[in-house]
């Protein structure tokens, strides 16, 4: 199902402007987010997220459509996945951003039983390096390519993602997802600043980690380091929390590490309160 | 004018998939070149490197069609710029390949009497940094993003354009063209493993610049040493070749230089040829 102009439409080929800068340039960002029961999880922080993605951009972003997009688009699949794209809109040749743009909102909705949470993954790191100079690898553009390819390169490996370090050196975030690990009682995620996305299962297991006997820290860390870690997960809106079973082909017993399952626990019981059933 | 479906359009609004990967995650790549009398300079030339770049993306392309897509495009307004574009075309949520994609290739053409050609440019660095650990540093790829807010930033300081360093220090490209650099009789130009793009210019000036009594040198340099050059010049398809009149703030007189007006002397006379007038 898909959500453009204000209505829902059940096939994707709509008229859209060849000239429009999130199709030409990737001008533009993205929200991914899980519906459960026809509403949206962690639905509020993913608008305020997408809100200020645009506003870093400088797209003018209309909050009261995108909310209504969310709940159309989720009510008419109940169970799924939800995406909100917002473009820069049509414009001139060139990169010069345009004056007085016209942004371009749609949504899109792929129901799903969920199959995806919780569900375990095997990491590889990539050679691509997350680029934390720019301030887009803290976005959720449209820039997306270099997670493509890394992705391809993992799976050409016989993993299921790519795990990025950055120019630093450090280990930054997965291909489609924040990553943490666990040090004893230390839980420890990259900072924004190693070049990673404001993740909002990121922001609710950082906000859970003490009721769940954890330290959170966030921390930049080579791989080495993370090699040595007790367990390590990937959080992202589909997943909630996907334990790491290999990274670069080293094991992690991460699924039945206690306290992740502690996280799942929580992450269980906030979907169906927010949500009316998990 | 626009190109799509092996046709041409007046109106930019066509029927496009919302699925569309160039679209949602700029998975795709794209060409630009100048039209003068109906013709494209370097036609050949654009149409190897758009093969090439699909070809590395693993995105198949029917080249007869962005030959005859060009070709029309062309026709339709005499002198201007052309783009092609290829996406990987619609497909599932996510970001592993299709294995059957199905590419979209679309073309704009936009009138214009050639002012950018020969015309000077200011360039100031930015805080973004080329990340040619990526094979996408290479190709024209849709991932634009980061060229657009290094162009923005470049602008806030009263450049018209960005010039890139690369994760190793070194001098890479404009936002968009190729830089070189004359140090009395050597022309220097990063090497593509900076993170370049093979510019179709790029190979015309390097080709040439024998013939101009310059010797071409691929070397990877940092900021300070470009600050030291004779000159500096960008080339791109519309500029063809830039004269560059500061740096950072440091004035170049690169637009007097002997070399610079006997490249750009050979660049008129081929486009004269391939097309029968400049």
């Amino acid at each position: 199902m898909f959500w453009l102009d204000g209505s829902l439409h059940e096939k994707p080929l709509q008229p859209f402007d060849l000239t429009d800068r999130g199709l030409t340039l990737s001008d533009g960002l993205f929200d991914t987010s899980l519906a459960r029961n026809g509403k949206v999880f962690l639905g509020e922080a993913h608008l305020a997220r997408f809100a200020a993605g645009a506003a870093a951009l400088g797209i003018p972003l209309k909050i009261e459509a995108a909310a209504q997009a969310l709940d159309a688009l989720a009510g008419s699949i109940s169970d799924g996945a939800l995406r909100l794209t917002l473009t820069r809109g049509g414009g001139a040749r060139g990169l010069r951003i345009p004056d007085d743009p016209k942004p371009v909102l749609f949504g899109a909705a792929t129901p799903g039983r969920g199959e995806l949470i919780f569900s375990s993954l095997a990491l590889a790191t990539t050679a691509i390096r997350r680029n934390e100079t720019s301030v887009s690898s803290r976005i959720k553009t449209l820039s997306y390519l270099d997670a493509i390819l890394a992705n391809k390169e993992a799976q050409t490996k016989g993993a299921d993602e790519a795990l990025f370090e950055n120019m630093a050196g450090h280990v930054a975030c997965a291909a489609t997802g924040n990553v943490f690990a666990l040090f004893e009682s230390r839980l420890m995620t990259p900072p924004l600043s190693a070049g990673v996305l404001a993740g909002t299962v990121r922001a609710f297991v950082l906000a859970q980690a003490k009721a769940c006997g954890l330290e959170p820290v966030e921390q930049s860390l080579p791989l080495a380091e993370w090699l040595k870690a007790d367990a390590i997960f990937v959080t992202n809106s589909l997943r909630l929390l996907a334990p790491c079973n290999a990274l670069d082909g080293q094991p992690f017993a991460s699924a039945e590490h206690p306290a992740i399952i502690r996280l799942q626990d929580a992450l269980r019981a906030a979907v169906t309160a927010e949500c009316g059933s998990f």
